[in-house]
């Protein structure tokens, strides 16, 4: 198993490179006290249990808890419905995306090894509902419902959905095909996998959403699927003793945690991420949430109106330069860009040569499609930075679960010690509170009649002129 | 079939709405020399031949042409297969995933009506293409190569990589499983087709890449699947008609395009477009190309630099208010967002009564999937408004090829009456031509060996302090 370390290349993004655009070597100097400040409150926080998710990779219960179950399950679905969003859906369906097949699910069974088709249901749409239940047999599908706080509505209208169609096929044996991964002890959902025997696993109750990749939230559904989560888990802990290190300039995620910081006070307000990868292309989706929900806040630690946060952009390699690229080169000096690289792709394919006298097909015979890739990665990075605009890259050794688990922990602990730069509170999302009551008021949820009323009420105030 | 029009709805743009955070009423009056200016840039580049996508809806012979070679082609294929990448790709893929099943490629032939799966290859991936081709059989595929200029690095290579597939399975029958998409008269994809006999259609000249959806590069792709790809063009035609409308204040395109740009101006830099309906999903990524490579532009029309364009950022909802609303509610004031809504949705799904005692349970029992969603989408909206975050709606009368068409042909149009308003050339895209250079220096194509030493030199040159 290959263990190398991941590699973060940030000479684009430094002056050297990309002049009074870029990072200034004295300014990460000068930033010192700033970096002091955010590890004292990265510990503090953590000494009150707020980032729990940072001791996981040294806390095997969850881990021996996914795989002791999902042994137990092996051989018994051919497909595994996951019923969860946000935090509850992006890490499983990212790292199932980079380490599995890119068309695990249109495998025969066979070549998937007996391992079972995955579906992520991470939405309410009716028509993609409907059209999923009708690609499954309830006798041979296994449903993991997965919320921490167990009261998410729109995955609790999923389970009641799924639960009654699970019951008209196999009666009260319903019970058994479905796995809760909820809190320990509170919640609703917690409730019903006491009244009704179902299997569960526990959400640690000091791990956000955004940060339980590595918990059974991702590595239970992971397990199934076959992925090597203990090698995923090795991955994160090997890159956290990276992370201990007091000298920000070998600390890959202080140091990915700063520099965004200094961008975005210069300016570089948007963070794009852009792997070189179809595998890794996911990574950068659940980066997105990781990053906005956690740094995408009104106050600060004080209580001082701040409104402040980078706005995560996702982009593919080479595909997105047929798309996104012109704007990056050319508008406004309001991003960086962070690419994914990877050294060594696990399968590779050979350019035939032909056409001899076509010079603009003939250059290309020869190479491969990985070269051709890393070839267009390397000269974008390039004319960005000639261009004055920054950029780095994470350089994968090659797409394995340890370089994955790697990736994973780097990014929660950037963005954990990013909050600490920002001064708020990475861990919380009260922005998305009055959206939900309002929500409860349209649903006659009980309590919720008044923002019913308001909800009526500014509706009706639209004016027709405003429509067209 | 349904005809209704698309609506937009921009109460939530509005002062009246977002206070000093929105636009004015009289802002927009006070415009009008402005879109009198865009307004004539716009026939001026028209009758310069700049803007032949506005003129597709009424000339057939595209449409005509796909069709035709479409019902020649029906029932020769189980899976069709489109190598093109940008304007080549999006726009097939987005209409396809809208109107056709979201899991088409997992139904059996029958419940697909003997249509063709659809494998839409915009990358190049040397992972993804490899695991690509062991699903397919080489009897059964239609390859369909679109490149307009026909020099595309990236399709140039699957070409050569598909064609040299086919021959080993076809010998010299290959040539009847390509159809090739590409300038009438020039390109080397043309040369081949005239040289090899392959069959081929035309993107003509005056259209753009991203604006050739309604061009055989899409309307053959998409017929070829089963679209209903005449009530797409209807669609647009009848949606060109209101983009006419010299008042605008009616005109949704021109609103569209002048309320963005005052956004722009106020700061607003940043334009989410956030579809609640998955299969409206893609469209957001096909505007995400238009938006961002006609309007992300260095120089005016005068030459003087202004490095301008607003960042489109695509959005899911109900799923990123789990990931993304926290930062557009919180978050600096630099977004709009632009919601798609479905008016009524072509399957729905009742959520069952259970649990009765528990209440955060019992309120969803009786209502639909496509009632919460909406519900989602109106209080979402709301909470931002009220929270001073400018946003809008296009709502959907259903998802329709007809209504598909109108948003298609709406969106192309504001986007270059947007290029008006920002005085700058939305039909190029410069930017990205130094990449592509040095991306054929790496690959040692003639004439760029100077390109390749510059490469090597300026990477030679990296610090390894700035690589952790």
């Amino acid at each position: 198993m290959k263990t190398d370390p991941i590699r973060f290349d940030f000479n684009n993004l430094m002056a050297e490179r990309t002049g009074g655009h870029g990072i200034d070597y004295g300014q990460v100097e000068k930033a010192g006290a700033d970096v002091t400040r955010a590890v004292q409150w990265f510990y503090t926080k953590r000494s009150q249990g707020g980032l729990d998710f940072f001791d996981l990779p040294g806390k095997p219960e969850g881990l021996a808890a996914s795989l002791a179950l999902a042994a137990k399950l092996k051989g018994t679905c051919d497909d595994l419905v996951v019923l969860g969003i946000g935090g509850s859906a992006l890490g499983t369906s990212a790292v199932h995306a980079a380490l599995n097949s890119p068309h695990h699910n249109f495998l025969d069974k066979k070549k998937r090894r007996s391992l079972p088709r995955l579906w992520v249901l991470d939405n309410v749409d009716p028509e993609k509902l409907k059209s999923q239940l009708a690609l499954l047999d309830p006798k041979k599908t296994l449903v993991n419902v997965i919320s921490k706080s167990g009261a998410t509505a729109e995955t609790s209208a999923q389970f009641l959905w799924v639960r009654q169609w699970l019951q008209k096929k196999l009666g009260r044996k319903w019970a058994s095909r479905v796995v809760v991964t909820t809190d320990p002890d509170k919640g609703l959902l917690r409730q019903i996998v006491r009244d009704e025997g179902l299997a569960s696993l526990d959400v640690p109750s000091g791990v956000g959403g955004r940060f339980s990749v590595l918990t059974p939230v991702g590595l239970f559904p992971l397990a199934m699927c076959g992925v090597d989560v203990k090698s995923l888990v090795r991955g994160a802990a090997a890159v956290r003793e990276r992370t201990l290190n007091d000298n920000p300039w070998r600390n890959p995620a202080r140091l990915y945690g700063l520099l965004q910081w200094l961008l975005y006070r210069k300016g570089c307000r948007i963070s794009v991420m852009m792997p070189y990868s179809d595998a890794l292309f996911p990574l950068a989706d659940w980066f997105r949430q990781l990053w906005a929900e956690s740094l995408g806040k009104r106050i600060d630690n004080r209580g001082a109106t701040v409104e402040t946060g980078p706005t995560p952009v996702k982009a593919l390699g080479a595909t997105d330069q047929h798309s996104q690229v012109q704007l990056y080169m050319e508008g406004p000096r309001d991003k960086s860009v962070t690419f994914l690289r990877v050294a060594k792709f696990r399968s590779d394919e050979r350019i035939p040569k032909a056409y001899p006298k076509i010079p603009d097909l003939a250059y290309l015979g020869g190479h491969s499609f990985g070269q051709l890739l890393n070839y267009e990665q390397r000269a974008t990075a390039m004319a960005l930075a000639k261009n004055g605009r920054p950029n780095c890259a994470f350089i994968f050794p090659e797409i394995s679960a340890h370089a994955v688990g790697q990736f994973v922990f780097l990014m929660e602990t950037a963005t954990a010690f990013a909050g600490g730069l920002f001064d708020i509170n990475p861990m919380n999302q009260p922005g998305v509170e009055q959206g939900k009551r309002y929500t409860y008021g349209l649903m006659g949820k009980k309590g919720f009649g008044d923002l019913a009323a308001e909800v009526e009420k500014f509706e009706a105030g639209a004016l027709d002129k405003y429509v067209v």
